[in-house]
């Protein structure tokens, strides 16, 4: 059985290259059918299926199976760019998950043959995608370690260049030799003649946009089956992830002396942003479409596409929204008007398939998506395909996005402004018998306390698994990303009564505004960025709680987002993969702190010790793995674990006689100065291989 | 020496692998020095090497040079597209050509390893570029057949979807199975919603652009060596063959019913044609920019480039220069004021290394490329290359390309509209003695007379000698290109006086304008496109003259556009390949008859015989080979072999009284009604290799 499920794996692998080549580190070799092959290679089956197989090589046996009905699925051409950001590529998926998921449960062979006579027949990306989804919601294959989307599609997170050496090195280098890393340059994308360019190292993360993707894998818009969508608490989850999204790209855009982004509001002016990805795709042979400077949305008429949708649709499902957060009531879908909920208005903004009346309310931030992917060729008359903006593993890159969403949270933030969220009162936001008497961080290596150091890491990724049609054995690629010393917080609790639970909540942002003054709490509040929640006992008396920034719950560990490249891919352990396809769900660990500036940016770190008896949540399902990143992407299979809104306690505009953080302190929280301070040199990972 | 030559020859193959990788058909192998590779291999050349050199094949010593100076020359890096019209790349390449030009005379091995020592370091296209030049300018190499580009930069060519299919089909199937032929769609840039890809056949015609990166090649800009530039004519050239290629366009436009092209007037107005080329740059790894509708020029500032040039400075170029044509004369350097002839006009307005007076009459015709080519990132802000206008191998694929010479061509035909050029008078037009009684065209296979017929036709072209990095053995790309029945002229003529040689010159233009109206000729004469021109001997009495299609003083036959493939490389005779670098300078032979409509479109075919005693030209120079194509593009190493005006009879604006063509017939002229019919059939080409 295992066997299985790790040949259910190798069909990821190399996606375009057909099943009769090696699969896998030790190039095992599937044996199909003749009738599993592409069209073109039927007729050459053996010769060519004997030409790639090595003798004593792992052979993978297929059994014959009945072919399934691929009409909706062959509608994608194989060199397409897969999204679901489309509607039509949405039912062309459904019906092949539907597919992979009708096979009986542990037919295990059956299951392997089905994908197996899929897999060269229709575009890649769909098959890896709706793969994916079938293994991680069939009960005989949920411990199935799906490959990071970045392996077998790293086209999606590189520059384009990067593929030509790659090819170089594979061709000329044999793999008996170790291959010299490729570098990607740090400033590819643009220079910083573009002001928006400061802040590339933040939209083109690998790791952030490998965490966006997964969490909208694990939140998908739509599915035949509706448990896969209706998540606990999902539409207020897609605010909020989005949400400190924004403010953790504005603290971002503040040390990089940008002024915070300015939502767009009219959907008629242009866009000052241009943006040119320098993305290939492996799968179309294409380039991802550029943007010039001051571009303008463009009504949508795409047939092939299945998208129709124009700037007055949009205009209109705005202001029905806008009417049902000022009504506090949204229309149903039989003509009720119901009361309105951050989880709801979530459910109608993005939409997925939870939004109650889509016909009314329509696709507002998906919308805003297309409308942005698109507006290059907007008819489909050039054949272009999408930008950037139209898939969830490349949307981060683009200036736009942050400038979408920056509308998107200031809607949301109406309903948080509305009476359905009316400011918290002090029973809220106190704890009875609980005083923080303080909090500080401190840096591994540094003396001084409250001092966080940010710098930048080279970290190697091996690209060899995607490189289709290039010679076999590990191609490393070099990537410069952002990253902190550790650091651990230390907080001081007081409990002047009986021993309980408490949750600590740990909150930064800037002290100061862009023009370098002290905020407004109305707009500080929307700054802070979550760094860590979690329970903590407290006994009677004082408490010093310490807690390592590597434990945060918003974040994954480096390696969870990438692989550890120490370890040779044939002795990883699975078991600790199993979850994977959720767990690869999280901020990325090495952007956890912001840039701050060479100069040191002031910050404050804000740690509360909520009311656990306001905290708890009774959970349902049974405990899960790696419950790690739950503040952005819940648990798996659980509810997610705090009743209190999400942002709590910033998420609600404050009581009108706050005007300043200092003034919203209660007892049971604590504020403490610190500084961000960016030193400008770059350090190799230390898990990179030897070389 | 015929082996060393060979070896240059080797030195385009692949033109990134490195030099001890397997070049040409046999696999012949370099043996470099190690100082001779790329710095990132030089420390790994022996085990390297070793790798790639497979028993038996012939190998290729290489000396020790003195290591040339490389300063200039590694300005340009590796990874980035070349182009003649960017000021700085010219000056690289100028310091790389006079390094090759510089090895004494007859030292081919000194010139061989010099190149090789140069070849791993320096970026391939430049090159490629410098050394194509040197061997046809030294005496030593002027027979070393130089690959045609599309071979060794097979991307600047073709859709870039088919260089992963190549990918695919060189791994997946061995060479010593035939390859399926890759085949490129024909409409893969844009849908016919846009109206102005219905003459895309012609723009991204492989052959068509082959010819104009030939001509350029021919006829370079700038070159250390004046006489490179300094060809006969060849200012007049530049106005006549472009202005044909506006004629042509024109042609094709109203085939497809499209007005003729809008010149490019006001340079602040919007640029209403996008162009989405689905180019990459293997050199690059990047996609070459495309233009979304309704971009505008913008002031050029490149300082990587060289390029600082604003629109006011074209204004005042382009006042300049029309001052010149209104007063008859131009300001020299040394400002005096001398005759304005369209030679110099040509130089002036090209700009090359002839223009008299840079610093006054500036660079107008290459800063409409440079402006074209930089409207999406006009000041490197966004790292991004130039667009298909900056390179001549692919700027006709752009619709802006023909509005922009149309303007030249309208500023040529002021000068040609003023006292410089009058109306040819009576004299000067016709032809003692000589009466041309009738002219009619017949097609091959079609009994009526007086039908061309057009068609599509696949042709296959080995990709193999560009895909850098693939397994070996043939790659076919099938394209599909316009093409019609070959047909032959019969004129009659009738010569009153003793025997004498006379110029046939063969034209053809369509009937009627965009309205359906018959010409006026003011507009009709530059609708005239030459067809043929050669010298006959008239004997005494009637004389019929038979002359076929395929012989055409326009274009080369389409195996020395592309190469015959029905030969193997190492059969193909290279005395007959000899001269292909200048000889791959000529119309496409497929395209040299408009695609007409379904219905037939109305064209008329004017003969005429012109005076030979004013047609004459006194050859200086030996007669060379391939003197097929002199209409366009000269001969080789001899005069422009015509003494008329290039475009005689119809370069000039008629007498006043006549308003139509036949108003302006005389006694050797004669006109006939044609038809040109489309017929939508595809045919394979009878020379593609046999499955």
């Amino acid at each position: 059985m295992a066997n299985v499920k790790n040949s259910l794996k190798l069909l990821f692998d190399r996606p375009k290259e057909p099943l009769f080549m090696p699969k896998g580190p030790n190039n095992a070799v599937f044996q199909p059918p003749a009738n599993f092959l592409a069209p073109e290679y039927q007729k050459r089956a053996t010769e060519l299926g004997n030409r790639h197989n090595t003798d004593g090589n792992e052979t993978i046996p297929l059994k014959s199976v009945r072919a399934p009905n691929l009409t909706e699925a062959l509608k994608l051409p194989r060199q397409a760019e897969f999204s679901l950001f489309i509607p039509n590529h949405r039912k062309m998926a459904s019906s092949l998950i539907d597919i992979f998921m009708k096979v009986p449960q542990n037919q295990l062979q059956d299951l392997l043959s089905t994908c197996a006579f899929c897999r060269d027949k229709v575009n890649p990306q769909l098959f890896n995608y709706a793969l994916s989804v079938s293994l991680m919601h069939r009960q005989d294959t949920r411990d199935v370690d799906i490959p990071n989307v970045m392996e077998t599609f790293p086209s999606k997170f590189s520059d384009s260049q990067v593929f030509q050496d790659a090819r170089e090195v594979s061709s000329v280098i044999p793999s008996t030799i170790q291959r010299p890393p490729i570098v990607i340059p740090k400033d590819f994308s643009a220079s910083d003649m573009e002001l928006e360019h400061r802040v590339a190292y933040f939209r083109e993360d690998i790791g952030i946009n490998l965490h966006h993707w997964h969490w909208h894998l694990v939140y998908p818009f739509t599915s035949a089956t509706r448990a896969i969508v209706d998540k606990n608490r999902r539409g207020e989850l897609f605010y909020y992830m989005h949400q400190q999204i924004v403010a953790r790209f504005n603290c971002e855009r503040l040390s990089n002396m940008l002024p915070r982004v300015r939502r767009f509001n009219n959907f008629t002016e242009p866009v000052a942003e241009g943006y040119f990805p320098k993305l290939d795709s492996l799968t179309a042979g294409r380039a991802w479409g550029a943007r010039q400077a001051g571009m303008f949305w463009q009504d949508l008429n795409r047939s092939i596409d299945g998208i129709r949708i124009t700037i007055d649709d949009v205009n209109q499902w705005r202001s029905r929204i806008e009417e049902a957060i000022n009504l506090g009531t949204y229309v149903a879908a039989n003509g009720q008007r119901l009361p309105l909920t951050i989880d709801i208005l979530g459910n109608i903004m993005e939409a997925s398939d939870l939004t109650p009346n889509r016909t009314y309310y329509g696709d507002f931030h998906n919308a805003g998506h297309l409308f942005t992917a698109y507006m290059h060729d907007p008819d489909h008359k050039y054949l272009e395909m999408f930008g950037v903006m139209g898939d969830s593993g490349t949307a981060m890159r683009d200036p736009f996005f942050y400038r979408w969403h920056a509308l998107i949270d200031y809607i949301f933030q109406k309903f948080k402004s509305s009476a359905a969220s009316p400011p918290y009162n002090r029973p809220q936001l106190t704890n009875p018998n609980i005083t923080v008497a303080s909090v500080r961080v401190n840096s591994t290596g540094i003396r001084a306390p409250n001092e966080l150091q940010t710098f930048w890491m080279q970290s190697d990724v091996d690209f060899s698994r995607g490189l289709d049609f290039s010679e076999r054995g590990t191609v490393l690629v070099r990537f410069t990303h952002l990253n902190h010393l550790p650091f651990t917080y230390t907080i001081v609790v007081n409990n002047s009564g009986a021993a309980k639970r408490g949750t600590v909540r740990i909150f930064m942002a800037p002290k100061n505004d862009e023009r370098g003054l002290p905020w407004q709490l109305g707009d500080h509040r929307l700054m802070f960025i979550e760094m860590d929640r979690f329970v903590t006992p407290l006994r009677s008396g004082a408490n010093t709680i310490t807690r390592s920034s590597t434990d945060s719950s918003v974040t994954i560990p480096f390696e969870r987002s990438f692989r550890d490249l120490s370890v040779r891919p044939q002795d990883q352990n699975n078991d600790a993969a199993a979850t994977f396809n959720f767990c690869g769900c999280g901020w990325p660990q090495h952007m956890l702190v912001p840039k701050g500036t060479p100069q040191g940016a002031a910050y404050q770190v804000f740690a509360m010790v909520s009311n656990i008896d306001l905290d708890t949540i009774q959970q349902t399902g049974s405990a899960g793995q790696c419950n790690d990143a739950s503040s952005f992407c819940g648990l798996k299979d659980q509810l997610y674990p705090d009743r209190r809104d999400m942002g709590y306690p910033f998420d609600r505009p404050p009581n009108a006689q706050f005007n300043a953080i200092e003034d919203f302190l209660q007892p049971n929280m604590a504020l403490q100065d610190i500084t961000i301070r960016f030193t400008d040199r770059t350090v190799q990972n230390p898990k990179n291989p030897r070389p």
